[in-house]
């Protein structure tokens, strides 16, 4: 792990005491990135900040302040400072990591500084939190060999693995449009689907599902045409945050052949706001999934020795489900998965530069999601489909109520965190989205 | 075809000569959008502009010269005079309409304005026509039953059609940072399949084709979480251009299941790059699809008694390739497709419907690719899968060359017309893209 430094120092504390707490999400070990406005703010007042404790630091008034005077800090702050992070994913690695280290300085117990950037702290709780990016395009994986099994046992009982699935990290276009940020509604969408008497009907889903992933959010990117080694693809990829997959089952069944999901995901992806970054977890990158016997040795074109010793993180994964009876007598969320991010088959730097293989150009803010993130366990089935075999075997909750899919009102919230005996554990907040009821059909013309 | 108007007029003809004549492409009745900049100049010069035969009228120069003296014509020739035509696809129809009636009357033979707005015209031979739109997103649908039969033919004999076809559009999110206009080299992509003893390998891709579409380019578009009914889908439709789905059949076929397509297919895709608004072809719209008895009838949400009578358009459309052989004879390239957008089974209104009718929002220049617009003759096979079988049967060119698939410098050209007696009938403009070698597989961190 030659890419620690200062900043994963187990022994570094902040002059603000919240990210001291003992499992606080946002250690000055983490200083993860996102894009913010105060409440009540206009629109356009969405700048960048950096997450320490229960504050944001607001890089537009630290840069406005003078605190990154000169070089490459100052750079990378400006380009943080505007409201989306494209710009600084555009720079590289080597910029966020100076930003990192200038913000860790002024953030560090005994900071000099601490007296100029105490008054540029946001409470989050007078926050409202934005998408981090503009994301142009939005690529979704498959890459647990678990996930992936549950499904195709119901399917393809002999082979339920896609004869593919351990040649390539399978993916599909998904939809950028519609990913929105933590705490945004989602609406059950109408769908088409055919019933098992074989009659199609249009109408709200009947199998509304989660999907527990992480997010990559791809820095600068290559030229159309450029295809880049695998080497070099951790030079674009500039950091991660958790990623709801939200999925309409019944419609994705009827739709998906021959071309794939399409509306059964289109309609809503939720992201957690911050992203923490590739730097951040250098601490907790864990060797890549090991490989069976029998299982083919992935092409050259996928492999590199530091991928294999290190392409994945310890990062445990967990989804809790919060009913509107639960809300209403006070009760916590019902935690429904537990899981590790160590459980995907191929690394993000496989999926990025087989991604990129063919010359398809990737861009700063493009979001990569890592596929269902479910283990071996029980416990770590990390969707409805799986935690309750698609709908035929109802999910049992701690109050009594049982689910087969999500009922309106429901809330899915994901958090995480990386750990590793140590260092000090960082979380990525939370990725919280709940049920609205589908909309009623738009009228007609001629409907009065 | 009570939207008939002045501009349609077939007795209308332009004081821009090389509009008027037999055969021309744009004619005043046509009018197509597009943006350009002279070669030569920065980039930051491109503009919106109008093609009139030979030439583009500089819709930045006319509004600078006072040329749509306010109203609402005005609003949308500024909004069309930036570097991309989305402000003005926002707009809606109606701007589009406006603009264009003005146009109209700028250059119709007579016209008083004629000295101030032929300083404005740029020879298309000096000008670069660059994408008309950001584009935000790309689907691209398979809507022929003749392009998918014969595709499915080779692969479930006994039912070549999935069984959802007939019930909705079929589509899948394909990828927008990879279209390209018109004239861009295509570069053959690299990627991996499975050879018929099972072997995997990874490679420069062999078997590559393209797909004749129609592109729809977004109008106004809809929030997430608010479908759009049927009878109003036509307000969101812009206008429309050739499209290029470029294919690689043997990465397709072994990276599809079970997700779709997906680096088969974004390595570039091309359009050509003037847009015919939905008013230009008012005069050739065409009955929908005829439904054999047997076949489903759409779902109500499907549904419109307009769209029955006219969704489709009478458009011929061809590909032409051009391989290095004929180039270096100075022989003309050869016809191997002529199809006609007619053959669809949905119409774009169906598609654009049921693409929102998850909630999905679509934005303003969002771009539907229409499938491959095969036909049922021989003659009307609108990719090589189909003309060659799938690689098997060799395709006979004129000068004695034979094609299985495409190869490195051919050039595929296509164009198209729509066309209706008693109406002047209108061109598409040229969208071309010529094969350039796979690229050397980049080096890693220690290849000398």
């Amino acid at each position: 792990m030659a890419r620690l430094n200062a900043t994963h120092d187990p022994a570094l504390r902040s002059w603000v005491e919240s990210a001291n707490a003992p499992g606080a999400e946002f250690p000055i070990q983490n200083l993860p990135l996102g894009v913010f406005r105060r409440r009540g703010e206009a629109a356009a007042r969405a700048r960048g900040g950096v997450a320490i404790g229960d504050r944001i630091l607001d890089l537009a008034a630290a840069v406005g302040a003078g605190l990154f005077a000169g070089g490459a800090a100052e750079e990378a702050a400006r380009a943080a400072a505007g409201p989306a992070l494209n710009p600084l994913m555009a720079m590289g690695n080597a910029a966020a990591s100076a930003l990192r280290a200038r913000v860790s300085a002024l953030l560090a117990a005994g900071a000099p500084e601490r007296a100029r950037v105490e008054p540029l702290l946001v409470p989050m709780a007078e926050a409202e939190m934005l998408p981090p990016a503009a994301i142009g395009a939005f690529t979704d994986f498959l890459t647990s060999t678990y996930h992936t099994e549950r499904g195709g046992r119901r399917t393809r009982p002999d082979s339920p693995l896609p004869p593919n699935f351990k040649h390539l990290p399978v993916a599909y276009n998904s939809r950028a449009s519609s990913v929105r940020v933590s705490g945004e509604a989602v609406r059950r969408p109408n769908g088409q689907r055919q019933r098992p008497d074989g009659t199609v009907h249009f109408g709200p889903c009947e199998a509304l599902d989660f999907e527990l992933e992480l997010g990559l959010f791809v820095g600068p990117g290559n030229p159309l045409g450029e295809p880049v080694h695998m080497d070099f693809a951790p030079d674009h990829m500039f950091g991660y945050c958790l990623l709801n997959d939200w999925s309409a089952r019944d419609i994705q069944r009827w739709e998906s052949h021959p071309l794939g999901p399409f509306l059964s995901k289109s309609f809503a992806t939720s992201i957690s706001p911050w992203v923490v970054t590739g730097e951040a977890l250098e601490p907790f990158r864990a060797p890549a999934f090991p490989r069976a016997a029998g299982d083919p040795e992935p092409l050259p074109y996928l492999r590199s020795e530091a991928d294999r010793r290190e392409g994945l993180m310890d990062i445990r994964m967990e989804a809790f489900l919060l009913t509107p009876r639960m809300r209403e007598r006070g009760e916590a969320p019902a935690r429904v998965t537990a899981t590790r991010f160590a459980n995907m088959y191929w690394t993000f730097a496989q999926m990025l530069t087989h991604h990129m293989s063919n010359g398809c150009n990737l861009r700063p803010g493009d979001l990569l999601g890592s596929g269902t993130a479910s283990g071996p366990t029980d416990e770590s089935r990390a969707c409805m489909a799986e935690l309750t075999e698609a709908g035929t075997q109802p999910l049992a909750l701690p109050n009594g109520e049982t689910r087969r899919w999500l009922e309106d009102g429901d809330e899915v919230i994901f958090r995480a965190r990386a750990e590793r005996d140590g260092f000090v554990p960082i979380g990525f907040g939370e990725c919280r989205g709940r049920i609205a009821p589908a909309p009623a059909w738009p009228r007609g013309r001629d409907d009065v």
